[in-house]
Formats: C-alpha cells, sequence, structure tokens
C-alpha cells in the first residue's frame, strides 16, 4: 500500500574543496535518495565520486541535485539565467554525476533542482521548462523529484517524464497545502518530536497538519530530511526508526 | 596504407560565456575530430552542446579536451593537482561532454589533454596515471590523444587504452623528434607555406624536417591545427586542400 | 556653458585571462571616462593594472564597473543578492581598482553598476541601496554614474553621494523619457549617423527625439558609447569628432 | 628586549559562501595579527568586512593573506603563474581588503602568501618576486610576513620592504633550521603540551629543538598558530596563556 511506504532523500556533498557541509557518511545509512551536489552551488568532483561510491555501496539511490552556477551564493539566489543557458547547465551536471554513479555501478536515477532554482521552477514556467529541457537532454526519461503541484512537475509531465512529489517534516504547510515561506513567522519547524511525528504522517496517511490545525493532504512518495544543519544526523535517524516503529517501509520511490 | 591517411584536429569550443575565441563553425568544415573544451579551461554548457551538434551533423569526431580547473590561466599554468582530484576532474570532464555528444546522436570518441595538463602529462608519471584513470572512470576505454613517446601514452598503454599520436605541423622539432620548446626562439613556425608542405610530410611520409635539417620520423596519425588565432581558418583549409591534393585520405583515425 | 560640455564613457577591460571583448588601447583614445571592469563579470587583475596604466597616461578618469559575480554570465543575469552580500561585493570591486588606479598614478573617481545589476538599480530600492552602501564603505563620497531618474541615484543623493546622469545615443526613447526595453522592436539605433546626430543633440540642447518624434529632456552630463560591438571604436571616433565640430567640449565631468 | 615580546599571528576569514572553516570570532580574543583571507583561495567580501570589523575592534592587526586563485584546490596547489599576473593578482587581493580594514577604521598592516604560494615563494625567486611587485603595487611599504630565510624574504628586503619572520611551534625542524617537510614523518607535532612548551622557547629565547635534539635559533618574532583544526582555538589560548605566565609580551610586531 502507498501509504506504508515511503522514500527519504536529502542534500548530500554540498561541500567544496577544502569545505564540508554535510555528513555524508552518516546520512548514506538513513536515507534511500541521495540528491548529490554536482558542481555548481557545491560538490567538487573527488567528492562526488566518493559520495556515489559510497551511495552505490549501501544501496542508496543517486539523485542529480542540479542548481544556478553560484558557488558564492550556494545556489540560493534566484537568477534569470536564459532558458537555453539553464537547459545546458542543467544536462551538464547530470552528465558529470552519470559518470561518478556508473564508475561505482549505479545510475543518476532521478533530477531534484536545489535551492533558488528548486523556489523559482515552482512558480516560473519559463525556468521549470528549462529545467526539463536539460534533463531531457541528458536523456533516460529521468523522473524529476520536485514539489507536487509545482510548474516543474506540470512541465516534466508535459514532456512525458515521471515525476515524484516530496514534502518536508519540518516546514509548515498553510491550510491549501502550499509551503509557509520562510520569511514568516514559525515557517520552520524546530521541535525535533514534531518533526518526527510529522514524518509518520505524511508517509502513513499522507497529511500534515497546517499551521490552522486543519488537516490537509500531500501527495507525496518522498520526505525530504535537512542535512546541513547541526543534530541534521541524529533527527533522520530518529525520523527513520519511528517510521520503521510505525510500520512504514522505508525505500527509494520506484 | 597508412601513410596517405590522416586526421585532422582542432581545439573547439573555447569560449566562455560572452567570449569566444576560436570559429567553431567555420573549423568544423574542415577538422575531423573537435576537441571540445569541457568548462574547466574554457567552454561553457551551451557551447558545448553548439559544437557537439553541428560537430555531428557534419560527421566530425567529438573528443574531450579536459584540462586543469583554471577559466583565468586558460588552462596553460602547470598544477600541482593531487592525483585523485585530477582523475576525478578528467572524469567529470568527459561526462558532461558527453551528455551533449549524445543528445547531438554522437559519442565523446577520445580525450585529449589540454595546454599546461598536455604538456606536464608528458613527462609527469604521477599526472599522466591520474589522467588515464579519469579516462578509465568514465568508462568504455576511450582512446588517447597526445604526443607520441609521452608518460601519458605509457599509461594509457599500461592500462589498456589505444593510443593516437598527434604531430604539429607549425612547430619545430628537434633531430630527436620531440617538440623545440616554445620558449626558444623558432620553437613556432609562422610561414604558412612551410606550415603546409610539413602537413603532407607527416600525412605522406611520417616525417618531419627538424631544426637542423635532418628528417625524423613521427608516428602520428592525426595533425594538430591551431584554431585560436588569426588566419586559423585560411590555413586550416590550405592545409586541407593541399593534403587532399597529394591524394591524403583526411579522416578521422579510428 | 553647461550644455557645451559632455563626458563620453565607455565599458572597458572587459576580458578575462585569455579572452578579449574591447578595444582598450583604442577606445582610451577616444572617451573620458573609463569604466573598468573589476573582476566580477570581466576584467582580470592584468587587465585591470594595463587598462588603469594606458587611462591614467591619457588623462582618462577611471570608474569602477561593479558588477554582480557572474563570469558565466557576462553580469547581464539579475541576481537575487541578500542586501549585505551585494554591498561587501560592490566595495571589494572598487577597493581592488583602487589599487591598480593608484598605481598609475590616478584614483577612482565615480562606480557605475554594470548589466544586469545597472539594470535592476533603476527599480530595486533594495539593491540600489545596497550598491550605495558598497560605494560607502569603500570611502571618499564616489560619484555614482547611471540613470537619471532611477532608485540607485536617488539612494546615492540620499546617502549625500554625487551623481551623474547619462544619455545612450544608441537606445530609443519613450515620450516619457525612459529608455525603450531591449525586448522591443527598435530599441536599439544601428544607424551611425543617426547615433551620432543624437549624440550632439543630448550634448548641445540636453535632449533626444523620443520614438513619437517629440523631443524630450535628458539630464546628461555623459554619454555612454558601447566598446563591445564591431565597428564600437569606429562608431566612438565619429561620435567624438562631431561633438568637437559642433563646439562641444568633450571632457570628464567634475 | 626582543626575546620577551612576541606576535601571534593566525589565518582568519577562511570560508567561502554558505562554508565556513576557522573560528574568526573566538580567534581574534587570541591573536594580535589576523591573515585574512582575500577571496582567491577562501574569503567572501561580507566575511572580509565581517572579521575587519571584528580585528579592527579588538585591536588585532590586520594582514593580506595573499594566494594563488584556487578556490577548489583552497589554494594548496602549486601554480606556474607567470609573474606579471602573479604580481597582479596579489595587488587586487590587498586592494580589496584595505577597502574594509579601512571601512572598520584600520589599515592593511602586513602581507603574508597563503599555503602553496608561501611554499613556493621560499625557494622560487620569480614567484617571489612577483609577490613583492604585487606589495609594491599596493603601495604603502607593507612588512612581509614569511620564512626567515625565503627567497620571499630576499626579494622584500631587496625591494626595500620590511619583513618579519615567523616560526612553528607546530611544526618539526631540521638542525639547519629549515622546517621538516610534512611529507615526512613526524613533520607535524600533535602533542599539545610540546607545542605549547616550543612557543615559550621561540619567544623567549629564539630557539626551537630540532628532530636530533639540537637547539636551533630561529629570528622568529611572530608565532603562526593553525586556525583550522580541531582543537585550535583551545590550544591557540593555552599558547597565549603560557607565554604570558613565562613574562612574554604578546603583541603585534611593529
Amino acid at each position: 500500500m502507498t501509504w506504508a511506504s515511503i522514500d527519504l532523500n536529502a542534500d548530500l556533498g554540498e561541500g567544496f574543496g577544502r569545505w564540508r557541509l554535510t555528513d555524508d557518511e552518516q546520512l548514506l545509512s538513513v536515507v534511500t535518495s541521495a540528491n548529490v551536489a554536482c558542481g555548481f552551488h557545491a560538490g567538487d568532483p573527488a567528492t562526488m565520486r566518493r559520495v556515489c561510491a559510497t551511495a552505490a555501496e549501501r544501496g542508496v539511490r543517486i539523485g542529480a541535485q542540479v542548481s544556478y552556477r553560484d558557488l558564492a551564493g550556494f545556489g540560493r539566489r534566484a537568477m534569470d539565467v536564459p532558458a537555453g543557458e539553464l537547459a545546458a547547465e542543467v544536462a551538464y551536471q547530470i552528465g558529470a554525476l552519470e559518470v561518478f554513479a556508473r564508475a561505482a555501478g549505479s545510475r543518476v536515477s532521478y533530477v531534484k533542482p536545489h535551492g533558488a532554482l528548486y523556489n523559482r521552477a515552482v512558480w516560473d514556467e519559463e525556468q521549470a521548462r528549462a529545467v526539463v529541457e536539460g534533463v531531457l537532454l541528458a536523456g533516460g526519461s529521468l523522473p524529476v523529484l520536485g514539489l507536487p503541484g509545482s510548474r516543474l512537475h506540470a512541465a516534466a509531465e508535459e514532456a512525458g517524464l515521471p515525476v515524484v512529489g516530496e514534502a518536508f517534516a519540518d516546514r509548515a504547510y498553510t491550510p491549501e497545502g502550499t509551503l509557509v515561506p520562510r520569511t514568516e513567522e514559525g515557517a520552520v519547524i524546530t521541535d525535533a518530536d514534531a518533526v518526527v511525528e510529522r514524518s509518520v504522517a505524511v508517509a502513513r496517511f499522507g497529511t500534515v497538519t497546517a499551521r490552522d490545525g486543519t488537516s490537509v493532504p500531500v501527495r507525496a512518495r518522498s520526505l525530504c530530511l535537512h542535512g546541513d544543519t547541526p543534530g541534521a544526523v541524529t533527527l533522520a535517524r530518529r525520523v527513520r526508526a519511528r517510521l520503521e516503529d510505525a510500520e512504514v517501509r522505508v525505500e527509494a520511490f520506484v
């Protein structure tokens, strides 16, 4: 049954050269899908290689976490990139990652935009289509992981690409089922117990409690865990353990 | 017969964003192998895509022109990159280019290091091996285009990769058959007629005239044309026309 | 008299490493103010040094052409850079250029944002203020060269910085005195004679002919010449010669 | 007396965008000289601004930690940068930092090369001279902090620049007074007590115990503390406390 199964995804490999951010080693023991940074907002070739090797070894699915070209801003600054350039940049990143996934005996299995590109592709038709064009360029009908109801998902479906919806257990939702913007009070849920319980609700019942207390449906086959905060690994482990206790199968989306 | 056939290779797609350097459109009507810049010393995704599309359309073979990560120095500054990083960087570049080659209905068919990496891999065992490791990581036993007798070729052969030797019609050779260093007087041959005649000698007889007047053998299945100088296209066309007049088949190496 | 004097500014030093774009050598014989690229959208330290040296030698005023950090997009892609970062980035660029201006016996005498930052600071209050904060950080009350009526100029004036308005002889104007957006037909005037005559009209009468034929006033002490197009030098020379014929003093703004 | 006074320097501001490395806030309470990263191997404008502000507030001297342009390699990969480019790059970095030092009411007071450039300038005449040319370009006769006996110091003295020697309490020395290369066993001293005692010996007696047990003189007015390792802050505090107990004045070099 759908409600009894969930994928856990997290951003990994988000260092660059001398710098580290995510505890890749630990998180790869918890998640079922690894969104690997491809060098545009973070990620360098040696890190990509290492993360892919560990992911493949542990049976964690490898996804391309594509981004604007913006190391200085960690891909968090929206950019007006012309569609043709953006599509090519997305394809470039997927291709670069594919080499390391294959060398590890695996494959790039999905694509998820990062940061500002993720947010922009929720509503910006042109950039959403450009990301999809990039995925098509890279070949192979890769699923696009993103926000249910986003322009990105609409564009992907139009192009015949599979889409996978994700939910955020640590983000507040509006009664309409959209995310409360980060600029608003209470947008991020910091209480670990609450995050754990919300994870179970998403996985078992396909619902989250909105900030007005109502229960809203979320179409999510994957749950996004954050890996770049202190305590991220501990919380991720608790979420996974609680899901398993609740008899939810934690497994990569098909 | 071997002597009656030669490949012509040139560096292409060596712009970046707003900047252009090589006349890709024209050179792709002359060469049989395109060394496409992969973004580390030059080349951006949109340019890579365009060059691959035109190359595929015209039956020009696509090669990955891999480089140190050095846009500011155009890959011409030798760098002490640790072997593991260098191997991963080489693989990353090949993978990124492969996406555009495939999208155009072609494939990356060979690898040629650029600039300072090319020169360093002639003698530096460790970097030569790292480049080869990068090619292996990228999969598929790609031939390595380079200087006959180089460490790079030795390392490639040791690893079971095919090697293809190239000659330079516009560079002076020592009686031992090595290139006269660019820092020495007369290292670069600027007389167009001489370049054209030397091209024929390499292709037909497998020889060049060294700077002491002796004829020295060169094992070259490919001739490198420079595309980033004024008059490059005109000279390239003359070389090709003269080769054809001399009944040399101009075709990609097998 | 004000109407009998005009400054000519152009973007210079817009190469990067191996790449060139602007004919700095020639343009520095025509313009009175050089907007020198500072390394964020174009410009490398050696180029900055060379351009500053020539500018100082010829009495051309040196300005900091500050930009988003975006080499791949040549600073032409609007970016949502947080105000604090943007201010620091602007100051960083001014400081870097100041070294070369001083080494040449000159000084950075003004600041002009480039490309997408220029356009954004016309209407975006937050980024306009951030640019001004960056100028203040750099010290010395530098004048801000920009579009008359822009948010950037308002913010600069509020902060006590001098502002200098510029006009574009090769851009169409609306009857309201604003620029016709580049996306519209006829936005760029390509007829060289027309550009020359419009230059004189701006300098002598402080007016341009709008696209509906009406004459509209422009408050411009400087005229922006484009240096990155073929024929740029020839056109710039014609503009300057015609201005001098018309007894307009071509000189840097005070 | 010289032996009763020592400067403590550390590399600071070595993050980039989202990434942090050094605990700037804590280290600025211990050191007397801050080697601030200038954006080429690490350091972004907003970080430079913040570090300069805190340093100025606490009376810590600000130095420009200049580097090769190599974010991906953290400036640790030797590069064959042509002298003219290197000089301009050094000047560029000093100028950029100067803006933030001045904005904080301080000044850039010295220059120290970072990583591979530091090591190379110990023996490479051409690069040593290029660094010095960069310092001269930046104006103001800044002292050069470096290894006593290095080419860099020789070139600086030749050019009339003050030099300041530094010692490393956590590095093994040869009986000749040079550093044991990092590639050799025991090159780095990890025992905290030993590091503390060696610091006192350098400051009080101008000596270190070489690895053969002999005492060798070191001409060092500054002691380099490492800030990018776990426990760095704790060790730095212990060194400072022990120096003060030993009646060594901890103060910036004049």
